[in-house]
């Protein structure tokens, strides 16, 4: 008898599959395309663990020995629902059943409700890593019955990637929390990525960098603390050669970019939140613009195409300004990631006071630390401040409080250039404004405030007044 | 037999009541607390039409003459519906009920198909111009039944506002057509209240002036293109006193801004629409940070408190250097407001689109040129340029193409100023960087798709080969 069923048998289902049975893992298989499930089998035959492709969904279910639990690797929305819906009449009260897809986290509220009424058990797990995570380690976010963790976890941390021993593998939270999590995960995932493209565009259109040299920039990263897989990637990016022109592959990708929707959905939580969450903001606009190829082609016929030019003295000094340039790079990528996590993680604290989820934020840190998209070698000083006092403000810490301070010079620098040049840095700016915003004590609020009473009556606090509302002289006419 | 009923006796409806009765309308009133109703049937004695105050819902509807028309100026939510709940089993087939609060408008489209399903007709209608507006013209903006506009929309053209003899008020679509206008409307306000906020704060920590002297320079506006009713009440509230200390009120008003929603809601559907919307984004999270207090104090310790410092050169040549700084202030706030106005628009285009409203773009214009808050000089220019061609983007219109490019140098000296001085203008930066990156033509998303690939598999586009999707060479290992 299987100790764990596995529907969906894609390209991250068929990964895991794997990965289980490697870990030693018996499961059973289900798709509606039973050849899918077959392969499997073939391909993980010299594994640990036994794979069985399974028929029909009765097969599937009468082949696991009860409490079953089963995980759902299936698109989210309707084909999860789907599965659900012919899965639990064969099921006993009691079984599990886990979705590991990228599901709305009100979604899986809802599913952790209906499942519940019907006697199962429901998990809503996030998994980053994409098909190498699946298959060698991915990181993994779960939420929903609590009672089931127990019983699923011990496949699930053989399975996770594992950072100096540890499995990064957890649950988070009752209801949606964990898909929640995984959203937030993609956020951040985001704004780092459009950091990057920043960084990257600093260098090709204010330094007229090819996209090797640029690539050997980001590997250089690597040393310090931007240290992180995106950053790897970048540079393997950076550096690749399109196999069909032999010009740099980075140069034959057109400028128009996708989205799924994780990261819109994070920023609009966070709105829903009243949390600042500016730099994933930027990051979903800017894919939102570049999309419309059409659009910026009308806009240029009218106004000029930017970017509009180098901003680095050309001569006998470009070197060196361009060495001191690549240094103030780095420290405002720094000082912005300090600042993106900030805002990751704040989100984080909001959601679980308004939801009353009692996240661990050090433990949410502690399972990206290794297989998921936005591991890097910060989060496990994030994981020990948040250890030391999860009520503080990332920023606040003081380990990332040294890092703003000693970087933010550098992060100005080069979006007061980037101003200057007419190049794209919203996610740098964010950064920067969200730092300074944070620290004013003397915003221009006031004014705000008096423009809504004067034509709103909406009143204001005094500041020599703390908490009482009042209206303005405006009003005695 | 009355015209028209309104229930709710609040700020807003006792003013509106009173408006209607000015033109000659019979109002029948309805209120849970009958003496404010009362109170306004005095105040509104020597008025042309009738008032009548009634007891209960049903001497409120029978005293109207069927098919009746009533009019709701109730907080919206949970009373709004409780209103509607207590009247239907009272009204007849084909009676109107209108919601003149700020409901959500999907919240309106269940309430028209609810009403639809009783045999009763609904309207959801918004209206700007705060307690003024409502007494001598606000602007309105309905939508729902269709059926119905025409039997009510006499009475409220006669009390909307003017402009050049045209009442500022139409229907515009089905559904929640109208209330997703006038949360438009609020998200363009919020959008218009920032730039203002950060113009005074480059004038007050800039240039260290104080705050009667600001308010000169927001009259002097009143003489160009900003002629607007926020610029107007800006100047108006710079240079008022304080009864109680004498100083500027401004500077007796807490920093802290509220905000009633929105604002918030505009960029979440913006977000959901995929459409910019990133100058209203950008005044939702200063009032975002701005309410939190206590930590502004916290960060300022850890890092200092912002803004830093003045950024004009001090000295002799001090007011020939402000003057010009004022001018370039004045070109910036152009420059953005037509970035506000077109990001506003698109966002209502997009959603014309993706709901099948049909809305037309320049009569929108046309109601908002008087009695709103957000009514300006240039928005008769923008409806005749979507009456020229309502296809086309607002800033490709001639008028706004040439505004835009006679000012953007003026947006990005003083943005580029900003960051420089560590002051606040995440507005107007929004808007430099949205003109900027939509006539992008070699944007850094090529990298964004690179990242995308190498992770996740999501494939990209050739700039060789457009339509098709394919895979990098990084994935042949």
């Amino acid at each position: 008898m299987a100790h764990v069923g596995l529907v969906g048998i894609g390209v991250m289902g068929r990964e895991f599959a794997l990965n289980l049975a490697e870990n030693g893992h018996t499961v059973s298989l289900l798709d509606r395309d039973i050849e899918k499930s077959r392969e499997v089998v073939t391909a993980g035959s010299a594994l640990d663990g036994e794979l069985i492709a399974c028929a029909d969904e009765s097969t599937f279910v009468n082949g696991m020995a009860a409490p079953r639990s089963i995980l759902a690797l299936v698109p989210s929305g309707g084909p999860l629902d789907a599965v659900i819906e012919s899965l639990t009449p064969l099921l006993d009260e009691g079984d599990l059943i886990a979705d590991l897809g990228n599901s709305y986290y009100k979604e899986t509220e809802r599913r952790v409700l209906a499942c519940e009424a019907a006697g199962l058990q429901f998990l809503g797990m996030g998994i980053s890593g994409g098909a190498e995570g699946a298959r060698h380690g991915p990181s993994i976010m779960a939420g929903g019955s609590p009672d089931s963790w127990a019983r699923i976890k011990g496949p699930l941390r053989d399975a996770a990637a594992k950072f100096e021993g540890e499995p990064c593998c957890d649950w988070f939270g009752p209801g949606g929390a964990g898909h929640f999590i995984k959203m937030l995960h993609n956020g951040i995932e985001y704004a780092d990525m459009q950091m990057i493209a920043e960084a990257y565009g600093i260098m090709r259109d204010g330094w007229g960098m090819d996209a090797p040299a640029i690539g050997d920039v980001f590997a250089s990263w690597m040393e310090g603390p931007l240290n992180s897989y995106l950053v790897e990637i970048a540079a393997e990016v950076a550096r690749a050669s399109d196999p069909e022109t032999n010009k740099p592959m980075l140069d034959m990708i057109l400028d128009r970019a996708g989205q799924k929707g994780t990261g819109r959905w994070s920023v609009i939580e966070a709105l829903h939140l009243g949390a600042p969450a500016s730099m994933m903001q930027a990051a979903v606009e800017a894919r939102n613009i570049s999309a419309d190829l059409e659009g910026r082609r009308d806009s240029a016929l009218l106004f000029g195409a930017a970017p509009e030019g180098k901003f680095v003295a050309q001569g006998k000094d470009q070197d060196s300004g361009q060495e001191a340039g690549l240094r103030q790079l780095e420290s405002a990528m720094i000082a912005a990631k300090v600042c993106a996590y900030t805002q990751g993680f704040e989100v984080l604290r909001r959601a679980s006071e308004a939801f009353d989820w009692s996240l661990d934020l050090a433990a949410i840190a502690r399972v990206w630390r290794a297989g998921c998209i936005i591991r890097s070698v910060l989060l496990d000083d994030i994981s020990d401040a948040f250890e030391e006092d999860a009520t503080r403000k990332l920023s606040h810490a003081p380990k990332f409080t040294d890092l703003l301070r000693n970087n933010v010079d550098g992060l100005k620098t080069v979006v007061a250039q980037s101003v200057g040049g007419g190049l794209e840095t919203p996610a740098l700016y964010a950064a920067l404004s969200y730092h300074n915003a944070s620290r004013t004590q003397h915003s221009t609020a006031n004014m705000i405030q008096g423009l809504r009473d004067r034509f709103g009556a909406h009143r204001f606090e005094r500041v020599d007044a703390h908490g009482e509302l009042v209206n303005g002289p405006w009003h005695e006419r």
